[in-house]
């Protein structure tokens, strides 16, 4: 017998052939997948209005064009702070009135989907809900571009498979988003894997971003590790911003301040320029 | 920072000292965690209703007690089998009622639990939504035992956490189940953790029962490896059997024939007593 | 391309057909992959002569019939105890006149294989020199049995090529042993793999054993595994003992006392006899 | 018992606050460490006079400062090509004469050094050689640079201390290498971690190269993932060359063709100037 994870599984729908160009898709007026980087940023949850907006405008005058914030927050410990749930979702939606950035924001329920797609612009479905497959078919019936984190331990192959689920239910609008992946080692939350960048850009045709962030799980490492996801080929990023990391409810240590963050874009839109990619300023 | 994997989380339901004689479940007259080892075999895939039974007739006449098979399968690809949905619970049912044995079969989404709760006797949760925190949650709060399969690369640290999440909604009726992790290894589906067995045991007060099936891939290596389960301190073991294993329409490869499953449990008689534990005949 | 790891690499010799009845190996008298189990026993270190017979006296009356103890020890900081070397060689030896217990010691350099070959009667590669090609070679023109452990992130293909090295330069007594792998688990050094027992048996006809004490890092660990091992059909065993774990120079935490040690011998007496094994007393 | 891969080695040499400036090594004239990038490129194999200046000269008048090709080399199977050995450093003293250009080739054994070392201007220890203690003392011995290369599945502390028997010996020119570790992921030969560049740089002051060919095992994959060693602040990259990669004795499939490594020398160019770093032309 040959290992499920060794399999050869076929791809109907996400594999590159179904659309040699490339998928670009189109979230309230910023593209993703084309000849410009989309950086996604801000905190991993959402706390206060106050917290929310300050980061927002921070990383929108950075050249950020997308929010992230967690309502709903999966956390090992049921002792962790769980999020804010719809609460968390109103301010993301207040936010964006103010600012104009579309936001991106995780979806962890079946039950969830209606209410959490009245709000946001982009699903999140996280690392350990990739093989929730109720959730991956809710989400493909619903019409909202859905942003799909790869499982600490999925292989190549079963993330594919995971993108063709929601494919297969209608909805063609999912970005990939390597995260790390989980290994021996210790010193790193995960270990990033962007090997996963040329790979997936080559095996389907969607939109490839990186999560520095949780790949590295400490802020210093956040932008050497974001510029070669840019010079590996990422479409896009995903960087977890705190105005003050030290009281953070969730994942400080691997949140930029926002000063580091401005001070990274520019790096960022450098490294661009170099393999070709343009980045918002 | 330490990485999330490290930090040693608290544990105030689960952990062995909340309950140090640890905990023997009844399940419809079957004792789980007690000085029997409780043996939970059946097919992959509930196929149909004499697939089943003949299953269920031959693996409870080796004296196995309770009955496995799924009706919603958690499968890596859209185009796979994904089981019979409720009419395979209905089947199981029958079944039970033919047979006298308790079922367990898993529940993949928070929408379902209600409905599986009506046909299971356990509810499972698969390997893969060890981490779904939502459907941790909503199993927590019903009143059926629920087999907690380990995640692919869940730590110690998590799937206790993950069973704390269900104790904490008020369900205090938690089976653990080491099923293989995943590794750098290719030959074998998983690498099944008996070091898990002895460990679980130590830190939490639960049951602790082995999948061999799911831990190796291979029929071939199923009874070596559940006569070890047996021998590290297991409470039972779950094992999946199929009477035509080349026409299953999930996991073949690793399901037992019953006259094998039947040789099975005679070593396992054998193994039980050399380390103190009997085994129904 | 296929990744070098997952390539099916020929085996020439050490495959199960080249000898399909299985190697038995005759170490002064003792028989290695017969119908008895064989416990090698003994201090992680060589660290004086009372040590060494005080332990080796204690092992023996225990029923262990080879004496384990490393005189060269690889350490993963150049500021830890390295062995006595030589010295620790001859102690060794004493204690096997003493005794009569055959003797197995760790080869770490091509240059120390002579020398270590005049006092040793199994030669030990560590799971670090798996694939140091050069001692392989070095240790297949030799004549003394060789105890190869698995390297902490070796495939099983890679391990039988390992051996396939020393069959090919004219050795052909060889003793595979699984102790332990590298995954991203935490709570135990490593991850003992047993599947990996019952797939070297089919694959080759070498004797295979285990050594739990590595494989899990925890002395209250190894009676669990060890009697695994033993009903998952292996050969022989590795067990680390020491009269004083806490003041060992090396791997304490790891070592059983005597007397826990006399009492799993008893414990796997037991599981041998279920398995249809002997163990000598 | 905090498992070995968890604890706290001290590094006394090789950290970064032993020499807070960061190391640059000369060889003979190329500055490692320093503000330029240095490429060492080359086949895998040392395999003729042809093969050899044909590659040299192409990979110099790309930019290239450093020739690379295995005369020893370590092969998983005994039965699988072992290089040229003492020829093949002959080959590539000559093709150093011709071209000027300093050479770096693998040693496997500590009584090879010696010889290694009348020959090559920078000794390499290769993966499988990381824990090989004995080769680590004795290249600590000869006052050659030392390219030190990760383990599969050494942790970044390992490998610190894999430096440190070099250092301690008394041999102060140190190179390290990632390139890729070993995972669950099969589509690619290995993970190459990225992480670990800016990890290494902070922790210790050696310099730090990468490899991007073993740590994909594909080509195509190569210019990407070495344009991202280099945005995450590597000193170097070691990639292999080949002008006929179906014809290599080893790792065809990883090899660019010298007309693929003078593009990917450009794109490293413009790379390299977004983040501050030359690279010769």
């Amino acid at each position: 017998m040959k290992s499920e994870k060794q399999t050869n599984f076929s791809l109907e729908l996400v594999n590159r052939e179904a659309k040699p160009e490339g998928t670009v898709l189109n979230v309230e007026g910023v593209q993703i997948g084309g000849p410009e980087i989309v950086v996604m940023a801000g905190p991993c949850a959402v706390e206060s209005w106050e917290q929310l907006l300050t980061t927002a405008e921070a990383i929108q005058a950075a050249g950020a064009r997308i929010l992230r914030g967690g309502a709903f927050k999966p956390r090992s410990s049921p002792y962790s702070f769980q999020g804010l749930k719809e609460e968390g979702l109103k301010l993301l939606v207040r936010v964006r009135k103010e600012t104009g950035l579309p936001v991106v924001t995780e979806v962890m329920d079946t039950r969830q989907v209606e209410l959490v797609c009245e709000y946001a612009d982009i699903l999140q479905i996280g690392s350990r809900n990739m093989q929730n497959f109720a959730l991956l078919n809710e989400v493909g019936l619903c019409r909202k571009p859905v942003l799909l984190k790869r499982g600490m331990s999925a292989t190549i192959d079963e993330y594919l498979l995971a993108a063709e689920y929601i494919f297969k239910q209608g909805n063609d609008k999912v970005i990939l988003c390597e995260r790390g992946i989980r290994t021996f080692e210790t010193s790193t939350r995960n270990t990033l894997d962007l090997n996963a960048v040329p790979m997936l850009k080559r095996r389907s045709h969607l939109p490839v971003i990186v999560d520095p962030s949780h790949g590295t799980g400490h802020w210093w490492m956040v932008p050497p590790l974001a510029r070669a996801a840019v010079a590996a080929g990422a479409d896009g990023l995903l960087i977890e911003v705190h105005y003050d990391p030290q009281k953070a409810l969730s994942d400080g240590a691997q949140s930029l301040k926002p000063d580091k963050f401005g001070q990274l874009m520019k790096e960022l839109r450098a490294v661009g320029k170099a393999v070709g990619k343009g980045i918002s300023s």
